[in-house]
């Protein structure tokens, strides 16, 4: 029987249980134990359902899904050097944040939940609008003010009620915060259940690279909702003798909001506190990550590394994946930046893999001012 | 050996010649006989590719692809009735429009050609430009003056040309006709390879639903690329002895532009003039559909009918849909809004399949006004 233990005090709770944080404030995780069946999973539909004895639903009624999932893998160039990218811009919201809001609000539906509140720079946001929309959840997304319209009204049109917050992204966290005290936190960064959504991602790579784990992954580190997932399903695939290995996590922050890559190279035991700088990768420019040990310790688990890049760099690998006619948001350029620096004398035969994040449709602002600096 | 046949002279051209029209001004047809093997397709990705003998296309090696297609077919509720929905807005590019690109550029390429040129008003000219970035084939992508920011900004964003033409949207298609005197004429609407890209969504349904195809489908109709393409795609697997039956074609147009309801209506064999009107629905407002006699032709034939929408209609069922979690431009909903009318007193028997064509971050203005509009 599956339960969420804590990861500080190590009191356990049942899954029936609509907690989403520990009594005494720690993170909960969930332990689970998944069932993987080649033939089973094969004959599915290609969506991220297909893995369904592997995420933590009790009953299929619950699940609410708009067949979203099993992303292409697809080899594009980054530097010159090829590499195989999982485009998760192309999820029903636009980002990869769909894998977990699926997971997140099909439980939610099974624990009987009426009304939920997020936090979000905005992808989280519209994710779990989106599927409240579809589960019938009533649903309250609080974003800073200074959200993109784009995204805003993505939230709105789902039938959301937007709550946009003054100041910065930590003043949103915080006022969320509140909120949750009465109601049940959708949170992309506290709910267990959101992270076993985007460890589907692990599962997808293992299936399209043929059953088999890649040597490395390279991946955002924001709130590590993606990062985390895959280190979950890597580990549990590995766990289950699916795969013979661990994957070397690379994790990515912008250099001007890297409290982790700072953790990681000083060898801390803590997330320390940085002063934060505007960036083009506004989605992972997260300065108190609440999991932010937790990824530091997958990195260091799996012989990873962080990497940091700059706007300029961001911008120009944004431009080279455009111009192999990928369009996806700058935050998610942050990542294929680090990729390509990354594969720099790295030898053909390492298999990497790493991810679009989000789609460019989302960052309409943003690549009008790309273009307008590109003209000059 | 498939070949090109004017549908007005009766000329006829290999496939290896770089037409798009014939010297005497006619439509060309791609006259081709597709293969299907079941047992082959289903153990492929699930891309649109995986039908590969049924795409006129000689060599593998000239297949410019993203690993797209084989978008979910997902149950949604119009007017409170349930319908399967073709979620063809969650093509890299954004619409349905790659569909056609992917085979279209595929075989620009295969034919050796550097330049091409197209017009849209916004869609499929973002289409065209993704895969001409991946191509290495060099566009230009002629728009209306009035085509939005977000559309404009990805074209440009892929490295296509971009030629912003005053005026309305039969401007541009002159402006186009002109620059096609001296370049490959990727188009939408007369060339017949994207057609033959755009009836893989028949393919796509007809394996959906089991390898059968539906008794109705409901489908735009501004150029009919995709319904002349689920046309064609339907009649070679009827052809084919795959399917038993055609589905009743639904046509959809906007009231405020429905040259072809008025033809079909009135048993006209000419495209009449009228005096279009802006609609919410721009993306179907094509007062000249150069196939729009092709159009009427299809619906006759398969016992179908024309539908019109307000604008009105269209807001409404763009709202509806976004409340259950879908996010789709608003040209999109004028074809669920058709869809939910012609439910109404239909038998729960008939098995109807329709489409979301284009995502809905493609619209952000338009959603904002929406917003402003529902709060007063």
């Amino acid at each position: 029987m599956p339960y969420l233990v804590c990861s500080k005090c190590g009191d356990k709770y049942s899954v029936k249980d609509p907690v989403w944080k520990c009594f005494c404030g720690g993170l909960l995780d969930l332990e689970f134990t998944p069932v993987f069946d080649r033939q089973a999973i094969a004959a599915r539909p290609h969506s991220m359902w297909r893995y369904r004895e592997a995420l933590p639903l009790e009953d299929d009624r619950n699940i609410i899904t708009f067949g979203e999932g099993y992303t292409p893998l697809t080899t594009f160039k980054l530097g010159g050097r090829e590499i195989l990218i999982k485009q998760d811009q192309l999820f029903p919201s636009g980002s990869y944040k769909d894998r977990g809001a699926a997971v997140l609000i099909s439980k939610a539906k099974e624990l009987g939940i009426k009304e939920v509140v997020e936090d979000s720079s905005g992808n989280a946001g519209c994710a779990v609008a989106a599927w409240c929309a579809r589960a019938e959840i009533a649903c309250q997304i609080f974003c800073p003010a200074s959200t993109s319209p784009g995204k805003t009204a993505q939230i709105e049109m789902y039938g959301a009620q937007l709550v946009l917050v003054p100041g910065s992204r930590e003043d949103t966290s915080r006022a969320v915060l509140a909120a949750a005290e009465t109601h049940y936190y959708a949170s992309h960064a506290w709910n267990p259940f959101f992270f076993h959504g985007t460890k589907t991602w692990a599962y997808e790579v293992w299936e399209q690279l043929g059953w088999q784990a890649p040597d490395t992954v390279i991946l955002p580190a924001g709130n590590g909702t993606l990062l985390l997932g895959a280190y979950i399903g890597f580990k549990e695939l590995l766990a289950a003798g699916e795969t013979q290995k661990m994957p070397k996590i690379v994790a990515v922050q912008s250099e001007n909001s890297a409290p982790l890559a700072k953790a990681f190279r000083e060898d801390l035991d803590y997330v320390p506190a940085i002063d934060k700088k505007d960036t083009l990768a506004e989605g992972i420019a997260i300065a108190e990550p609440v999991r932010g040990m937790q990824i530091v310790q997958a990195v260091r688990e799996t012989g990873g590394d962080f990497l940091t890049v700059s706007d300029t760099e961001v911008e120009a690998s944004l431009v080279e994946l455009s111009r192999q006619g990928a369009y996806i948001e700058p935050t998610s350029a942050a990542t294929t930046a680090a990729a390509a620096r990354y594969l720099v004398n790295k030898p053909p035969s390492e298999l990497a893999v790493t991810v679009f994040t989000g789609h460019g449709l989302k960052s309409t602002e943003k690549m009008l001012k790309i273009l307008e600096h590109r003209r000059r």
